[in-house]
């Protein structure tokens, strides 16, 4: 049988590539493995995966006794059912750390950089491994999506110099262009429910003790976001209701760089405590703010202790 | 401030050596760190950092607020006081991912190999900086101790091969004869207290709730140990007598490639659960068994399910 290689919940495009990536990697290495996620893909990554010729890996929701190489989380929030029994190999990511043990050694690469992708190209280069161009080539939009063109403050220069290194293996001569391309696709919400906008990016948090959900819709300009705001916040809503103490939903916009975020909570205090602006009834523009990784989630960490 | 470059309680020699190696490679990265420990070195350590002409790292037992690159362990009941407000910078390490978490991402190099400067020569490599030859030494023994000169099942091909490149770069040239001096000062018993032999390898893990101690000593020939074996028995019945369920001690002979363990512990049927093997009272003799990382814990966290 072989182990799966598998991301977090709602996989964005890091996550699936980083998927097929360390698959390919590592049955080059020797390991017998395949690629897996534990839901389909967005617009965006469904994009990077055609333009690259790749096909999406088989979905997975249960990992009970199964050999699992993570990659882009290590937080059993974001695990799939059957953790407990599975076994755990290894992990690539570029979180914080999260809660996952294993019972025995494993292989980890951890690094503080924009993305799993420009680990996983460091990896490809410690082994010697070749990366295959259309593989390349989706790393390439990864490294773009999650550091958002190298706007975002979690851009190192590790991800801009595996973004060259990747455009050349790919044959990308414009990688704004393609960047761009992808964040156009990725604004698109004609044809997606609420629901699936909500869920596009969305993780589970304890904070506190406290159930918070974060969710960010990333888009070229806000305006795109206009007509379809109301039903996000109602959607969120939703989300709270089942079980959470918040849900904040951070609408991006990469040219202005900043969020307005939509809030629900059971004590809408913390945002001002976490951003020391105050919000203006359901939301609240934060400007400069674009990674929820960086910027939100540590804010509101210390704000819920 | 400097961060601490620390590893786990009860410092053996790869925990040692592994501060001050990685301190070097780090600084040399261009952070500002110090090598630290939990403890004073035992007397192998003091033997290796002697023959390589280098200092036993400060000892720090407190790390509240401070800065840290942990080395060597990654769970928490191994961690000095004041790991709340601690921030972890990175892990390096050779064990099984413990209960660490952190609230930035981290840089974590976690390899499936027999020792923390195995995963550390990998990292000079991939740097590009070169090893000074005095720590090129003591990262050889430091391998030599963790992998018992080759022969613990923990040994990869991985160390053997850090071993052969690290022994040209300290000018070695009979790494076997090395490692034999090493393991005739390890196996010295003369001097110490019962406790300072307990401890000298110790460490306390949660299994199934319960807190359970494993500690091991580590001769050239168990008959060294024995006119001691009833001291140290007495010495584990006062060490699970401070709330353990269990303190086992394994007494191993590198030579015969095997461990006879000590047994206190609230329900000794554990040990027939774990090894299949029926204690004799007070101890019992694990043929073939070397490690506790791969053999010993392994199968008390089974029976301890």
């Amino acid at each position: 049988m072989s182990a799966l290689v598998l991301g977090h919940m709602n996989p964005d495009t890091d996550s699936i590539v980083s998927a097929i990536a360390a698959a390919d990697l590592y049955s080059k290495r020797g390991f017998s493995v395949a690629p897996a996620a534990q839901g389909e893909p967005t617009p965006e990554t469904e994009f990077v995966l055609r333009k690259f010729g790749l096909t999406a890996p088989r979905v997975v929701k249960d990992v009970a006794g199964k050999e699992l190489w993570l990659v882009d989380y290590s937080d059993l929030p974001q695990a799939p059912a059957g953790m407990d029994s599975a076994t755990i190999l290894g992990i690539v990511d570029h979180h914080k750390l999260g809660d996952v043990t294993t019972s025995t050694p494993l292989e980890a690469w951890i690094w503080p950089v924009g993305c799993t992708n420009t680990v996983l190209k460091n990896m490809y280069d410690f082994y010697g491994v070749e990366i295959p161009k259309n593989i390349a080539g989706a790393m390439l939009c990864a490294i773009l999506s999650d550091t958002v063109i190298f706007k975002s403050p979690t851009c190192t220069e590790a991800d801009k110099k595996a973004v060259d290194a990747l455009a050349k293996a790919a044959g990308v001569t414009d990688v704004k262009a393609l960047g761009m391309e992808m964040f156009k696709v990725k604004s698109a919400v004609e044809g997606a429910s609420m629901k699936d906008l909500v869920f596009r990016d969305y993780k589970d948090f304890d904070m506190g003790g406290k159930k918070v959900g974060i969710g960010q819709l990333e888009v070229v300009d806000l305006s795109i976001l206009a007509n379809v705001k109301d039903g996000l916040y109602e959607e969120i809503r939703k989300v709270k209701g089942e079980g959470r103490h918040s849900v904040f939903l951070l609408l991006t916009d990469i040219m202005k760089e900043g969020s307005e975020m939509l809030i629900v909570s059971d004590d809408p205090s913390v945002v001002e405590r976490a951003f020391a602006v105050k919000p203006d009834g359901k939301s609240v523009w934060l400007p400069g703010v674009m990674s929820r990784k960086k910027q939100v989630v540590p804010n509101f960490e210390k704000a819920f202790k």
